[in-house]
């Protein structure tokens, strides 16, 4: 059969007694501190999606690995923080004798300390793996329990976690310009301009994201996003300053680099930092994503921090021509890696042999054979029957569930190509689905076309066109529980700020951005929809009459979308068109870039709606 | 012909040279106050939406009598701050010589003054006509700039308007329980119950809206809406003390207050705020709504102000069963007043002879002929031809326009009946409309549509409803600049929070609030166009397959929408049938209501669409 490579199946259970140990150990380190408790995020120094090893301090003092969640040890007790979708996993994963499970949204830390922390007490955090906004509600929450915030440093679990891995040393590679599109020299003029504009001295960029983008260079210290965990400093005129070690620099990026910035070691940056305060600079950061102790450092040293949004976030989100072009052909290449997969899906699974892994190992497989594979942009989420009603569900060697006939299957994946990010999830019927799965598909499917053929003038939020995907679920009495898109970096990471299409979406949306449009239903216990296509916003031809400047989505993603999940009765000529223009450009899109088996196959599966054999 | 009593054509034009006079006085008494500046907000203690004669600071100082602005003057200069709708208006009644005309968004007085504000200033500010919000944001300014904010008690202004007409002493009347349809003593254990949730011991009832719905009264201080100029005090447990002019309290009003809340004095609210201060209370108070003074009354005597939405307009904003009757009688009513006046214009305007003053003048006969008339919920804003296409036109002696053939007429207008407050806009053809016209009615009153029937769950915000009523202006390229719905009081203000329809609307709509649903389109020097209803939150039917509460609107206004101005070849069946079942229900409610003239009107004007005549 086929393997994975890029995502592993494997749980790491850590025993009971060892967290009680750890924990223990914690406890003797705050002492020795004076302090009386401390706060341990799932986070790194850049707020990173993916997490290297060596700052998996969360997993490691609580067993928990989940994606996101936060834990408060106290002399006397101690809480771990976890989101709807990871209560029943933390549970599981955690000793609730020694952590109280508690629910991020409704009961967050600062809430919990304020009822739990004493007057007098002194609160540990360690100020790099908080944002300046993050801290601050820290600090409030101390202040209204009469108990104090104070930076411990090092972080206390460094000192007790022994067999601590080393920091990644992902070697740090250019982005070249058939991929990027722009020099980071022009680059630079444009964010320069944004740093005048601020009247700022300098800008901190503290997003490995930005820090990838604005030098056009990628990196591998994370898994399933390119990124080289590395700082910069922009000041508003000169040569920027980028904080990476140096043992990550081959022989091409360095010299490409100096040409046009200084390569400062790490340790650096907090000098450096301190050198503009002493000189009463205004510095800029985004107290959302920056960490809390860069602001420190330069309003402890006599310097002034300027807050507001990284100004490279929204330069970043809008693609250029070049970047455009390489979306396209990601997608192309990745649709017929779909075709593919959906094809042998559709031959083997109604075998009923097939398990979620088997599936998850042979997509990975067909997009490793385009030879231009760099990782897949997330774990796949391969969902049978109740599996794929859980919203971020990723299956392990005890979860995997066999693929059988008469539920529903749900695929979500994405690949890393140098010219484009993907990100798409298709359902499948496995044998004969029921009436309620087409009707529910059906509504789902006619959210994502209402989203897919807005047109909207220039300046329209994402908040403003979530609804369109929702509207038939809510005349059902449905409605899935998150947002319907999300941006996508270019060879960068999957969930990209600052633009998304969700109630909290208050970005403008722009031309050349890409996003994700991806209603969904869930049905605990029994099945999960969702049906994912990337969308690029281009101008929209203008009628006469128009005012203003109009918008719509070019959707990106090419693969078939299941017609045998689709009750026709319930679309409108408008809708049918929708997907019958859509196939047809799929299947000639793909057809050439297929073997004859899978053409036979992606023929079949994009025929017109309405047509006889329906 | 007809008279208009509740609405004045007449614009007082205050002399330049009084103008320039005034504004020397109040230099030269800032400066024996030793202050370098003061800030005039279009406000009273209250936030009012219509001011009394003695709070019209800004108008008397400047000339400026639109509803909205902010005038600051400093020793050698001073700007008048007002937004879009006002600029020509500003322009046109304000010596700009004396005052600079600035954009009370794009350049706000807080970033004027940190531009403008020399090191060291004075800027004086009456601490009762600013919100806590709006003080802090020119305390931030002043700080920018290097200058101080400071109270400036008793007003500079009043010291030297020399003949300042006297506050309003309108009589306090009881709101019938038959109208309320919720007793004050109910009410007020909600009141309190909210408080004790929030953990305060007393809530400032700073807004006149709120004050009259909790003790179930109406006043008359102010035009348009039956407000009483008063203030409360609503202790945790115990009772609630009424801040008021004794003067303005009949025999009917006293003694029903009496019996479960103190009748004080204005002058006791300052004196008890600091007694609530002096005992370390926590006061929850609206920082969004309340005057600076309360909180700082408060807290310079040693309280504490705990910030927060006020919990009355939460409830007041849901009606109660009795309400929503009333609200159903009041809209039949008006109706039927509305379809008199139609069916006149009908009659008259095609002769080219009416002017917008006699459409203005006739609607409100008509209701005042309803012999239950209080007052119009708000100027009629009666607007021919290009005047329709001014947003906020209100008509004048010198504005006022003939309604010609071949043009736009828009009129919209309200009533305030004991049992309820409506807020209608009608757009009539006079003559033939061009097909452009046809088309973009048609476009506005399918949003109009598609907001009526939506169908959401439980907890949607009016945020995520308000591009259904765009999304086909849109598609041609247009839009209209203002939100789709507010919400409306019960015989209170027809604008009223905290709900609305619009990007900005976050608060969930819940079922009994009543709020309005008014897309438009606005072509400049040409014509305006806007279908306006009020909608009531109703529970929808829920399908079988329903997982959540659902909600839908009931469309509460009743009268028919020009079927003239429809081109049905742009509407979908379900369109059709929505506008051919509303004016079934219009012709049938309002078929009795209404003298046989006016019958014969309405049944020729809702016809089906589509039918033969058409």
């Amino acid at each position: 059969m086929f393997e994975a490579k890029f995502q592993s199946f494997d749980v790491e259970d850590i025993p009971r007694a060892q967290i009680a140990a750890r924990v223990a150990a914690l406890r003797a380190e705050l002492s020795r501190r004076g302090l009386d408790g401390f706060v341990v995020p799932r986070a790194d120094r850049q707020q990173d999606e993916y997490l290297p090893p060596s700052e998996e301090r969360l997993k490691w003092l609580t067993g928990f690995s989940g994606s996101a969640g936060v834990a408060v040890v106290l002399t006397e007790r101690a809480a771990l923080f976890v989101d709807g979708r990871y209560t029943l996993q933390a549970r599981d994963q955690v000793d609730t004798a020694l952590f109280s499970i508690e629910h991020l949204i409704d009961s967050p830390p600062h809430v919990w300390l304020e009822g739990n922390l004493k007057p007098g007490a002194k609160l540990g955090y360690d100020s790099w793996l908080h944002t300046v906004g993050g801290a601050e509600k820290l600090a409030k929450a101390c202040a209204a329990a009469g108990a104090e915030l104070e930076p411990a440093e090092p972080n206390p679990i460094d000192a007790i976690w022994t067999d601590r891995p080393l920091p990644p040393l992902g070697p740090v590679v250019p982005h070249d310009l058939r991929f990027a599109g722009e020099s980071a020299a022009s680059k630079l003029a444009r964010m320069q301009a944004e740093i005048a504009k601020a009247k700022a001295d300098a800008l901190v960029v503290s997003d490995a994201q930005a820090v990838a983008w604005a030098f056009n260079i990628r990196g591998a210290d994370v898994a399933h996003t390119p990124l080289p965990l590395a700082f910069a400093i922009v000041p508003r005129e000169g040569r920027p300053s980028l904080y990476v070690d140096g043992r990550k620099l081959g022989n091409a990026a360095r010299p490409a680099l100096q040409e046009y910035l200084d390569v400062r070691d790490e340790a650096a940056l907090a000098e450096d930092l301190a050198a503009l305060g002493a000189a009463h600079k205004k510095v800029r950061l985004d107290e959302a994503t920056a960490a809390d102790a860069l602001a420190n450092i330069v309003t402890e040293s006599g310097g002034k921090i300027l807050r507001g949004a990284d100004p490279i976030a929204l330069m970043k989100a809008v693609k250029n021509a070049v970047e455009i072009d390489g979306a396209r052909a990601a997608h192309r290449r990745d649709g017929a890696a779909m075709a593919r997969f959906l094809a042998w899906l559709d031959r083997e699974a109604p075998g009923g042999k097939l398990t979620e892994i088997d599936a998850v190992a042979a997509l990975e497989t067909f997009r490793r054979e385009t030879g231009v594979l760099k990782d897949v942009s997330f774990p796949t989420i391969a969902g049978a029957g109740p599996n794929g009603a859980i919203v971020h569900y990723r299956v392990t060697r005890s979860s995997n569930r066999r693929i059988a006939p008469g539920e529903l299957f749900l695929v979500d994946s994405g690949a890393q190509y140098e010219d484009g990010t993907t990100d798409i999830t298709r359902t499948i019927a496995v044998g004969t689905p029921t009436p309620e799965m087409r009707e529910h598909f059906t509504r789902v499917l006619k959210g994502h076309i209402a989203l897919a053929s807005a047109v909207f003038p220039d300046g329209t939020t994402g908040a403003q066109l979530d609804s369109f995907a929702r509207q038939y679920l809510w005349a059902a009495g449905l409605d899935f529980d998150h947002g319907t898109g999300h941006g996508v970096g270019s060879y960068l990471s999957v969930h990209e700020g600052p633009a998304r299409i969700s109630k909290l979406g208050t970005t403008a949306l722009k031309r050349g951005m890409i996003l994700s449009n991806e209603p969904g239903y869930y049905k605990p216990g029994a099945y999960g929809i969702r049906v994912e296509n990337l969308v690029l916003v281009v101008e929209a031809p203008a009628p006469t009459s128009a005012e203003k400047p109009l918008n719509a989505f070019e959707t990106l993603t090419l693969a078939p979308i299941d017609v045998r999940l689709i009750e026709p009765r319930l679309l409108t000529a408008e809708e049918v068109a929708w997907v019958d223009a859509y196939h047809a450009r799929v299947a000639e899109t793909l057809g050439p870039l297929v073997n004859a088996d899978t053409r036979a196959w992606v023929d079949g599966a994009t025929g017109a709606l309405r047509a006889p054999k329906l």
